[in-house]
């Protein structure tokens, strides 16, 4: 029988999936949220991922269920693993990256290096953390925010007054110290439900206004010492949280040369599409390959170095396809990934992917060649 | 407006064409021949290529047709450019694969060096092409043959007599001297409308059984010279035979370092499957690239070796993705493609692809890699 895999949600990652599965011959199915959705080529239904009725009778058709996000809700989540269905990754690993407030708490538990942190219910225990930390931190909503939505650096309790006043009976805010980081990583790991790990090699990222905007493969001058405490965080929680699929770890990188935890990931990432054209594996493929609980691809690079640029916002007119000419004439190293949708100011509607023996001329050339989509 | 590139076939060719639209943003159209073909998740109509309704109704869909096999009737491909229909590569140059005997004397026409040829038409004819060349000689019937079908290798004229006495008035077969080659290379180009050429480097191909069985890239020993020898030869026959898309040829290489031609595809072809993996554009790719009028893409390796076997017939019981498990498990470098077919002796069912610096290495592990699909 052909394995069939199920994506919830029909966005740039279940649409990038689609590639490794038709190589693979693996019967990916996806539950999109709406007609003409950027992996619609692959949707098969269409409803509401929050209506448990939606998500079961999708499940019903294939053999294991996975996502393009992190935002099914755990009743949903827990009522198909409670009816048979196969989830990776299931809720228990799943609730770290819908809350961050419990993905603090198990990390402290992991003995996982990360910023100081403390849960708030009101401005005076915000007040007391940031006093106690140069008297200012970054609030987080625990709960709903991706791409910098939800995140915000404070110097005084009143900053956050309006999520204070939200916080509801039982819960809190996120205060996490302001790290004076010198550049951003990211870790990404795979395991199969059966436990089998394979780490790619730690990355550099760069956002410009909380979105990524630029990836380099591997972190340029990252030590021997950095990979492996990379790697190893990496392998740590993935084991501690139990994820199946890929995981990518963002890390902040510290002028006295620590490494502390910002945010995990539990799907194909953004720092992540690097290896579609520079791993020998992409995390496309290594992600269905994990959830699906198949042997592990070799996370190798093909080159010395990948870069990848965002293509952020795309043309004010016409589509990215217009674009075309000009960017694959000047560069025709460019492997240029769109997710079919329509360009939209901030929004991420492409990616370059440019790999080559020397970092500067792929870092121009993946610059120059994102640039036409602008 | 998107481009829409729509294929006639739903084979191997076409399902390996949506990996590279997918995530270009081409809407690659399917017109299969039947319900379940390969690249059946593209296709989009279901119909008989020969019926000029059919494919009319397909064209008037898409902004460019293009082909999975050379086997669409001339009065077809003629009927669709008269009507308007962007049909690439085109009904003169397709004239060319479908006919041996116009492509032989085109080739000859060009200058272009390939083994000596005739056209016969009666036992006569023939015999005195054999007593001139060693009383031997490969009998060829002029069109729809394919991996080895319509080739006999001929020491009497009456052991082509079943072919002959099906000559229709005013046809011919083709005879070739029978090349006393040492190896089989293959050049692969790709050609746009306007006219832009490039050339992937020359590749060895090992054919079993009239099959192509495994591809090595590049050619292993192959000199400055017969590379660009191989090169020229592309070139000269895209731009002579007016090719768009990707275009292979076929070549023998002889113990006197001399360079004929053997057979055409105007297609992605299976010496070019390495590409996908091991290339920076690979075949499929460029095809669409080539077809849309889009400006070609590298065609530089990404490895020092790429190594390409198929797998011939798959499995006796069961599905390759049955194999999986134990393939991946001891290869996780090896690229497996497959083709959504059911097994069956001597069908090509998929491949792999294995790209690395040492070339024995990547030969054993992709020759490895395969056999588990056996």
């Amino acid at each position: 029988m052909t394995l069939r895999v199920g994506v919830i949600g029909g966005g740039q990652l279940a649409r990038m999936m689609i590639a490794p599965a038709v190589e693979l011959g693996l019967d990916l199915r996806v539950l999109a949220e709406d007609d003409g959705m950027s992996a619609r080529l692959a949707a098969t239904a269409v409803g509401d991922y929050r209506d448990i009725d939606a998500v079961r009778a999708f499940a019903a058709g294939v053999d294991v269920i996975t996502f393009d996000h992190e935002h099914v809700p755990q009743d949903v989540l827990r009522t198909l693993v409670a009816e048979g269905v196969a989830v990776h990754p299931g809720p228990d690993a799943l609730r770290f990256a819908q809350d961050k407030l419990a993905m603090r708490a198990r990390l402290t538990e992991l003995g996982i290096p990360q910023p100081e942190w403390a849960a708030v219910r009101d401005a005076e225990e915000l007040q007391a953390f940031l006093d106690a930390h140069d008297g200012r931190g970054v609030v987080k909503t625990p709960r709903g925010g991706y791409d910098g939505k939800g995140v915000r650096v404070v110097r005084a309790a009143d900053e956050a007054q309006d999520w204070l006043d939200a916080v509801a009976e039982g819960d809190a805010l996120l205060v996490e110290e302001l790290v004076p980081f010198v550049r951003e990583l990211a870790q990404q790991v795979a395991r199969r439900p059966s436990g089998q790990i394979v780490a790619y090699p730690v990355v550099e990222t760069v956002q410009r206004g909380g979105v990524c905007a630029e990836v380099i493969a591997p972190a340029p001058a990252a030590t021997e010492r950095l990979s492996q405490v990379a790697e190893e965080i990496g392998r740590t929680i993935a084991e501690g949280l139990a994820v199946t699929g890929m995981l990518a770890v963002e890390l902040f990188e510290t002028d006295d040369e620590r490494i502390l935890v910002n945010e995990l990931a539990m799907r194909p990432h953004n720092s992540g599409h690097w290896g579609q054209d520079g791993a020998v594996t992409g995390q496309f493929e290594q992600h269905l390959r994990a959830v699906a609980d198949l042997p592990l691809g070799s996370t190798a690079p093909r080159a010395a170095w990948s870069v990848m640029v965002n293509i952020l916002g795309g043309p004010t007119e016409g589509t990215l396809e217009e674009r075309f000419d000009a960017a694959m004439a000047e560069h025709p190293t460019a492997k240029i990934h769109t997710y079919g949708k329509a360009p939209r100011p901030g929004r991420k509607v492409g990616h370059v992917n440019v790999s080559g023996d020397d970092l500067d001329d792929a870092v121009y050339v993946a610059r120059a060649a994102a640039a036409h989509f602008d």
